[in-house]
């Protein structure tokens, strides 16, 4: 059934966005009494679509059990393509933050439209949390690498030879913990950057030898913690 | 070091495409007594540029040793972004075989410019293999899905509450093995198709809970298969 995210509440009826009602009636041409789901709060609701496209809910729906740990990718900026491509693969595969900052081997500069950026990062993410039937929608920051704030496991996706491997440590993790994944950009951090992280408490790690594209690592991170939750 | 798969030799020299000749010239803007890696009958070689851009042969290189089983990915035609996208990562992710099939559901219905669509697939795998340095480039066919050839497993990607699931499979395979994984269209396979390869001896299995798109699956199960076999 198709899912939305509501932008509010009036009652017993759920405020949608322009774009979304849009959807409904044009894109799905959905008529009276035709059924949707809507999210608020994490929680889906079952909904009727009522006359002038009011949307009335009816129940709330059961929800689905945590499987993961709650993973934040920590990624470069790329180019439109690219980082689009990775917020909508990764929330497909439950990721629940991402982390975007200006590295120093980058190809793309700072520059002061980062709202604009982070509104159509959030659009993507909107539209892919609905599409694969998420209850919420990954959270999406610009910060600088030394601002991140640490959580249960920090780990940097390193070529440095680094002492341990991914699987080492997804093996000891519970789906109750939550993992900061920095990953570089072409041509890896610089060794200041990395070099920071570690003093700052960050475990570089391998993902094994083979040579993958900066936006196919965080498929490939998020594959493995779903593959290793896997039950 | 750019990498290019040989078509040909002269004695001590490499014959290359020419599209990978303009490469060297044009875009790498490479000059005499640069030196590129050329792979032949999946080894790779040092190579030298001497004057007119020919490639004389240098030296073998040390091979790297297989460490993922035999993969073969066997996927509904998709259109064209979507199965670009598929090959470029599987390749990334050292997939070996991909067996495209017209599927009942499938949009893209079957017609007879298979060939074109062979060689540009081909080219696409081809530029994938050299950016991520193997020493071969995945085999590509078209077949109908009762003319898969079987090898030591044959998994099915199913949605109807298949018993096993991919992590109790993987576990028990070796790197010696041989490993068909059969994905099928948005909307799953038709039940005939599904039957069809389960009486042939394919069995299916889940990937779990996520609702995954097609283009996506391939994905997750390479970097499945990486993770499992990582050390």
């Amino acid at each position: 059934m198709q899912r939305y995210f509501a932008i509010g509440r009036n009652n017993e009826y759920f405020n949608l966005q322009d774009d979304d009602i849009r959807h409904i009636k044009l894109v799905m041409r959905m008529k009276e009494n035709d059924k949707i789901i809507v999210v608020e709060n994490n929680i889906p609701f079952l909904c009727n679509i009522e006359d002038n496209y009011k949307i009335k809910i009816v129940e709330p729906l059961p929800l689905t059990e945590k499987d993961i740990p709650f993973v934040s990718i920590i990624v470069p900026i790329l180019k439109e393509q690219k980082m689009d491509y990775i917020l909508q693969k990764s929330t497909e595969l439950g990721v629940e933050q991402i982390i975007v900052y200006y590295s120093e081997r980058g190809i793309i500069k700072e520059t002061d439209n980062n709202d604009k950026k982070i509104e159509r990062w959030n659009r993507i993410m909107k539209e892919a949390s609905e599409q694969c039937h998420r209850n919420n929608i990954p959270i999406i920051k610009i910060k600088k690498l030394n601002e991140i704030e640490k959580l249960d496991y920090n780990l940097i996706c390193s070529t440095n030879n680094p002492k341990n491997n991914l699987k080492n440590i997804l093996k000891n993790t519970s789906i109750c913990d939550r993992i900061n994944i920095v990953i570089g950009p072409e041509g890896g951090l610089t060794n200041k950057e990395e070099n920071e992280l570690i003093l700052n408490g960050f475990i570089p790690i391998t993902l094994g030898n083979r040579i993958l594209r900066v936006e196919t690592v965080p498929l490939f991170l998020m594959s493995a913690v779903n593959y290793e939750k896997m039950e």
